[in-house]
């Protein structure tokens, strides 16, 4: 049985990756009088007079939504908001296990971008943070441009930028095994969806320069008009010498590849045609762009893959744990770049003195690393302003 | 320190009266494989194939949101959607304690009746169920007629449905009590809002025959053109005599007062000026239409009231727990009158022997009383064909 069919088998049993529990006792008269009527009007009162005090007096400083419209989920595609709740549950489990965060997992039957806004909004008082999840591109960079600059708690769209934190952290890392400078490198990235352009945006304000990207048609070219905004947004800022072609033409002399496209699209020649000491990212899931032996074979010196039976797994779980955790502790208005390069930092760190080709990036499960993330999103927030505590 | 002084402080400790965890281990690459990628990706493929596997693969089955707009919180009114949120966590305390529900507390930004309707409906696909609360009338007639039009799983206004369920089952038991049958009562009702509504039509439904109703201006009566659509509606059904004037002259003579409504509203005198063996619910909170001793030394026979410091709370925390226990494990399509009839009657039976004037419900936590609402609500669902497994 392999992991899929035993997964599905687990499902069954569990019947829910998550539940809800009392933190209080409500087994007698006087306990229900002060957990619910008549004791609890002074709590709703004292919020009433100043909202502020919901955040010391529900669990809302504590709680986050993980919300999706089911439209792009795992490498499955819009399969819809009820057959995304498995995915949101494994996600509000790991909140839970590694961040200390109650996540609620939440499912939209709309896949109107106003519409998803409008809910969100509505729901926020509610939160203490928003986590978007598995909403397609690129109706989710509207979405979130639009929540962010909207709501005072942070909004952060997981596929996007937790993918660009793990990401830049297992590039930094895997930088030092070969003995490059982030500047000098020549990036390509497969995948113009969430992922791609929010990885392509953070490894230019990390320092990197030269990113060329493409999407299923090729490398993306400022003033190509078959663009939609976000990728005309990105053109303006990679590719700045104008190459045309495909992905083998934009891969011939890279430092570096991230794909977060589709399976075999890459093959060893074009891995050959890389500069020396390449790094492969290869995170197409549950196929990847290509395999992480014929990656090596065709001589690449450091391979990340989106696989948890692979070394050097570049999954997103080291980030969001965390990440919420250092945002929520400080009553963050917002989760901003500085702590995004914060998170993407201590996740390298923890690396250290283990740092090898086969080990660029602590394993999901690591607790540390989250722990190091928190404090470090912290520190970042409080230093940039956002923190309200 | 009186509770709310005392409730206060413990809210500030708590900080959430209630949290999420996992059922699920995820402390190694392979358990972390199960849970979550690869592995999650077949439940997710098994529910977008047939979408009823939601409620097996997920927590869907057994979680229910408890969503407010604030407008309506306890008897504070409209204090917002933050400051409902103690009331809301509490139910959701109660909601597992009792009945073992994963209930999550939702609070909405919006007053707009069809705001909220098409808010709950986009989420609908995460929830086995909905509880609405506090929602203020007219509104919330509106908003819950749609969504039980509209929707596929069971919807509930527990202000209303609650609050009539266990005033009936109270009623009933206090009618074996002063020896009088319910179609020879004259049931006087203060307060029109959700609550009062409610209880009007659970008891016409029941078999009670002269209700009168009032509100805040007096007696309700046919052909008023002030009244709104729904006080219209109950119009046709209560005070068929056609009687008007105040509260006064609809408690003279009256064999019952159920006052939902506002501190301090009846006399002594009012109540005397009831018939023989007069039943007094005095359920205004945190100060009742008369006190309990008042009620007594003007004659009545049996007295409930709101609060828990006194005999014979009817508390509505007697039934929803188990109403959607009940619900839930028959995945019913709707919580439908037989059903609610069926919780009443299992309240009012586990009272048994101990039936006294000082003991006409059983108390809040008594745990086989929410068992019994449970096992008697699941039989109903069935045998009226709105359960599905």
């Amino acid at each position: 049985m392999n992991y899929r069919e035993k997964s599905l088998k687990l499902h069954g049993q569990w019947k829910g990756k998550i539940e809800v529990v009392s933190r209080v006792e409500v087994d007698s008269r006087e306990k229900l009088s002060l957990a619910y009527t008549p004791g609890v009007a002074e709590p709703c009162l004292a919020i009433h007079k100043d909202v502020n005090q919901s955040f010391e007096l529900t669990r809302r400083w504590n709680t986050v939504p993980v919300i999706t419209d089911g439209t792009a989920v795992l490498g499955l595609g819009d399969i819809g908001p009820e057959a995304g709740m498995p995915v949101m549950e494994g996600k509000c489990a790991l909140f839970k296990a590694f961040g200390g965060v109650d996540a609620m997992p939440l499912c939209l039957r709309t896949k109107d971008t106003e519409e998803i806004i409008r809910t969100i909004k509505l729901l926020a008082g509610s939160f203490g943070g928003i986590n978007l999840e598995d909403i397609s591109a690129p109706r989710c960079f509207e979405i979130e441009r639009r929540l962010k600059e909207e709501l005072d708690i942070p909004v952060f769209h997981d596929d996007q930028h937790g993918t660009a934190v793990v990401t830049a952290a297992a590039l930094f890392n895997a930088l030092k095994l070969v003995g490059k400078r982030a500047e000098d490198l020549k990036i390509a990235v497969n995948g113009a969806g969430a992922a791609g352009i929010a990885i392509a945006k953070f490894l230019l304000n990390l320092g990197c320069r030269d990113v060329i990207m493409c999407d299923s048609k090729g490398v993306i070219c400022e003033g190509d008009s078959r663009l939609n905004a976000e990728k005309q947004g990105i053109a303006k800022i990679t590719n700045r010498a104008h190459l045309t072609g495909g992905l083998a033409e934009a891969m011939k002399g890279a430092d570096v590849f991230v794909g977060v496209s589709v399976a075999n699209c890459v093959s060893k020649e074009m891995v050959r045609s890389m500069a020396d000491r390449a790094i492969v990212f290869t995170c197409a899931n549950p196929v990847p762009e290509i395999s992480r032996e014929d990656a090596l074979e065709a001589g690449a010196a450091v391979v990340g893959t989106g696989s948890s039976e692979k070394p050097n797994q570049i999954n997103n779980v080291l980030v969001f744990p965390g990440l919420f955790r250092g945002a929520l502790d400080v009553r963050a208005s917002d989760i901003n770049f500085e702590m995004m390069r914060a998170a993407s930092e201590a996740i390298a760190s923890c690396v250290g003195d283990k740092l090898s080709p086969d080990y660029i990036l602590p394993y999901a499960y690591e607790q540390h690393a989250h722990d190091a993330v928190a404090k470090a999103v912290a520190e970042a927030a409080r230093k940039t302003g956002v923190a309200r505590i």
